[in-house]
């Protein structure tokens, strides 16, 4: 499988595969500074929630490298402006701030003061949230493979794989992990525009573990699910509120609306770091609007008519009552979420 | 307003703009042979149904313009291979085989036997035809407009436009009914995947006719109505069962789904003629499906991993209890749909 994201410790630099250009071509970004990173995850050269977790904690760990101070009054003070310059890249995942936050309080937290100490730790930690976050997925890949049923056909939504993570990821981490015990499913992948990424990510991570993939439009996932070819629906989390509701790609919504039409489960998969408890409920995520130009442009040429609007929302929300349940790296959860999320 | 379908009548000629190319070209195909015809309905350089019914009229026109037999059992004879030629083009849409019937019954019920009368008599009923469509389209208008608010949004899918008919159209007829009317609307255009009718056809009417329109890619129409954004969906039809059932663009269930989720009314605007007394219901209508590089290429450039299966139906089927109303050149229709099709 392709790595998504790449410590280089002799150059001390950063490599990102560039996911805007899969599956056609595989190219590697360097990153030597946060900008850089800022600007990978801004264009989404590395997308998915926990992915660009890890790639913001390194876009932290190179911020540190440069930063000339002495103090570590100074050095903090500078790290906090670029791990400011590093969240704001995207809105909607938890994970970026998440996992900022969680480098910022480590160099807090320490009893060291010198910068170069500090600087160490902060690799360490980028380290951990990297490792764990594979971890994780295969903890939630165990958990959630237990609902997928001996044959089945599952839809998914976007990439919530390997590509999306650290490594073997969510959703998918849950199809791999079923496909590895034994079990004999096929997948139908929704294409996910504007972008693509479950027409060109998830097909290229599923041809590539030998899992049977289909790849459908996303206007194509009512009619399959009419015509009885989809047992459970399973996607990734971007932002999940404390009662449950889950912002994740565009288009999930609808499919959690047709999925409970037709009586199918709609299950999320996702690391608890995805959870904001500090939100009673969805419509207080923040849903991320994008360019224009990924409607109406494809591979630079204008498809469309000028003098036309455009909603591009890149997210939205799913109500926690389409949900039949979100696999999480600490277990299941399933209704009621509020009590069962703040309990785990 | 950009032409469908002319007749050159000192040639003896159909033009067909090419509709795969719009908006960025306008290219008009002459065609001088029914083979022609069946070429671009199969290519969907023209497209819609009530257009590809016309088109076919026209190409059965030309058809008989070759037959060089000098009776009316011969000339019939290779009139009704021509007639299978070109409804075999496209399964789903029941106005070419309406269309190619009404043509091939003209000529059969007429006293007349010699091949050119009966050339001349096939013109005059493609001419009845086209006409005949436009008029319907502003009766569906007039009916339609009705059921429009004084202000709303309006959400239509692919395009049942002046494009897709004779001229004026079907669904998007309503929406120039209603602004005609000097009701305050606006639409959102849903993209259409695979290719694109809403994000090319849609916008390019709605910019040429100053009614405001927006653009979201089709999974975004969940999200859309969750927003409150939309007062009602609008769109064409290619099949309509006796029961009401409707046969439409593939994405077109999905919406009815959603927007019965969201008490938004859910109309369907078609000519009579796409009518099919002779079917049950929806399960009877033959969806057509695809060839898999609409969904894995763009401008001849391969998008996707190879090794990967694709579904690409074209159409799907929306029941009718998911329909508030179906809007004809005879009025509008009502549940139950059985008794009042029939009666109409």
């Amino acid at each position: 499988m392709l790595e998504t994201i790449r410590w280089l410790s002799d150059e001390e630099c950063l490599e990102l595969l560039d996911q805007t250009k899969l599956p056609i071509e595989v190219v590697y970004i360097k990153c030597f500074d946060h900008h850089q990173v800022a600007y990978a995850i801004k264009g989404m050269a590395v997308r998915g929630a926990p992915a660009i977790g890890a790639a913001a904690a390194y876009g932290l760990v190179l911020a540190a490298g440069q930063i000339m101070s002495h103090t570590k009054e100074e050095f903090l003070a500078q790290l906090e402006m670029a791990a400011r310059e590093l969240a704001a890249t995207r809105p909607t995942a938890v994970n970026l701030s998440w996992a900022l936050t969680l480098l910022l309080q480590k160099v807090h937290s320490s009893p060291a003061g010198a910068p170069t100490v500090l600087k160490g730790l902060l690799l360490e930690e980028a380290h951990t949230i990297f490792k764990e976050d594979i971890l994780g997925n295969r903890k939630i890949g165990q958990y959630g493979q237990e609902l997928v049923p001996q044959n089945g056909n599952i839809l998914t939504h976007c990439n919530a794989g390997a590509l999306a993570t650290a490594g073997y990821g969510t959703a998918l981490g849950v199809v791999r992990a079923a496909h590895a015990a034994g079990k004999n499913i096929s997948v139908y992948a929704g294409e996910t525009r504007p972008l693509l990424q479950g027409a060109r990510l998830t097909t290229l991570e599923l041809v590539q573990e030998n899992i049977p993939v289909t790849l459908i439009t996303d206007n194509m996932a009512g009619f399959l699910m009419a015509k009885k070819k989809v047992d459970l629906v399973i996607v990734g989390a971007d932002r999940i509120a404390s009662n449950g509701d889950v912002a994740n790609k565009i288009g999930t919504y609808g499919l959690a609306v047709m999925a409970k039409m037709h009586n199918i489960p709609f299950y999320v998969a996702a690391p608890f770091s995805t959870v904001d408890l500090g939100l009673k409920n969805g419509s207080e995520i923040p849903i991320e609007e994008r360019d224009q130009r990924e409607v109406t442009h494809h591979g630079g040429h204008l498809l469309t008519p000028t003098g036309i609007k455009v909603w591009n929302p890149a997210f939205d929300v799913t109500p926690h009552n389409l949900i039949t349940a979100i696999v999480t790296d600490r277990g299941i959860v399933q209704t009621p979420y509020s009590e069962n999320l703040r309990e785990m």
